[in-house]
């Protein structure tokens, strides 16, 4: 049995997309699924083929590529965000991402396949479908504009925009290092130099 | 006037996505213009806002960020690929990439706008923006994946994987190095290293 706050939260963040009538929005909730992450579980491994996708309720995570054992970190999820290895799911390729809960975490999750499904049957889905894809993809090119184009030191302040007091509180500082690409002491420098300004 | 084979080229790469009636595809045919860009021409600057999407007729181009006036080649266009920088379209902010003609080249275009009109004329169209912008994230992903995790040399093979004739007879190779992100003289050493194996 699913909380109806937990519902609740799940569609008003839908709706901030898209909005559907009582009956469009009915046809998710057979597939919804409740999920508890303790903190350090992995939700989706590297190389999985993962056909989930969900919003988290409580708690943050992360998500990173690997290369050679070594983590590079491009995503920290909050509350209200969507969470998924959402191009494993697009393509029904192994996903090249691992998605990790940094702390204990609830989310509400449901199938690709359903999401795919509701396409088919109601056009306001499909609208869904395609302001979720746009919105992913703008996400990708700033990321990857930033990587190409910033320094660690542009890419701080771009990071904490936004989610500026959420991410100085909750995430802990080597995660915030991994993610520019730097050394959790040349992240205590940036800082220095960032608020001496 | 444009040339009726022109607008097959066109018709073809859209039907690719998604079957359409001959009354949904008779929607676009008002909005299409017909490009001529010369060898070196920038059809898109950074900056510039660009509301205009097309299909690559004949030719080639290239599209970059710019960092410190440095380049960073990220994409390479043949005949019936889309073109344009759809993120700065999406948003309506201006655009992070430069699209430069490598060749002379023809395109065919229409305006984003007129797109998104078609959205909500037609469910069919709809999903074609779906699907549009879901091969967009996958690509995106692709290559920041890329960036992330593979060294110049596992990026190479990458590159050409699908495209290979076409990169390899049409793609000067200072341009291949700049999407490699290394110098014309490491390029010859990969290839080199690459035959051998």
């Amino acid at each position: 049995m699913i909380a109806d706050q937990d519902i609740a939260v799940l569609k008003s963040a839908i709706l901030r997309f898209v909005p559907l009538t009582a009956e469009e929005w009915d046809l998710l909730l057979p597939a919804l699924a409740y999920h508890h992450l303790s903190k350090g579980e992995k939700w989706i491994n590297e190389g999985q083929k993962e056909q989930r996708m969900g919003i988290v309720l409580s708690g943050n995570m992360r998500h990173y590529y690997t290369r050679d054992g070594a983590e590079k970190t491009t995503y920290f999820y909050f509350e209200n965000h969507f969470v998924g290895s959402y191009i494993s799911a697009l393509t029904n390729k192994p996903s090249q991402l691992t998605i990790e809960a940094l702390t204990d975490c609830r989310l509400l999750t449901f199938p690709y396949a359903h999401l795919q499904m509701l396409y088919e049957k109601a056009p306001r889905w499909e609208r869904f479908g395609r302001l979720l894809a746009e919105y992913l993809a703008i996400g990708l090119e700033e990321r990857m504009a930033g990587l190409l184009t910033m320094s660690p030191e542009e890419r701080y302040p771009e990071l904490l925009h936004g989610n500026k007091q959420k991410i100085l509180e909750r995430i802990p500082q080597h995660y915030i290092a991994n993610y520019l690409g730097i050394t959790p002491v040349s992240l205590s420098r940036i800082r220095k130099r960032l608020l001496e300004k």
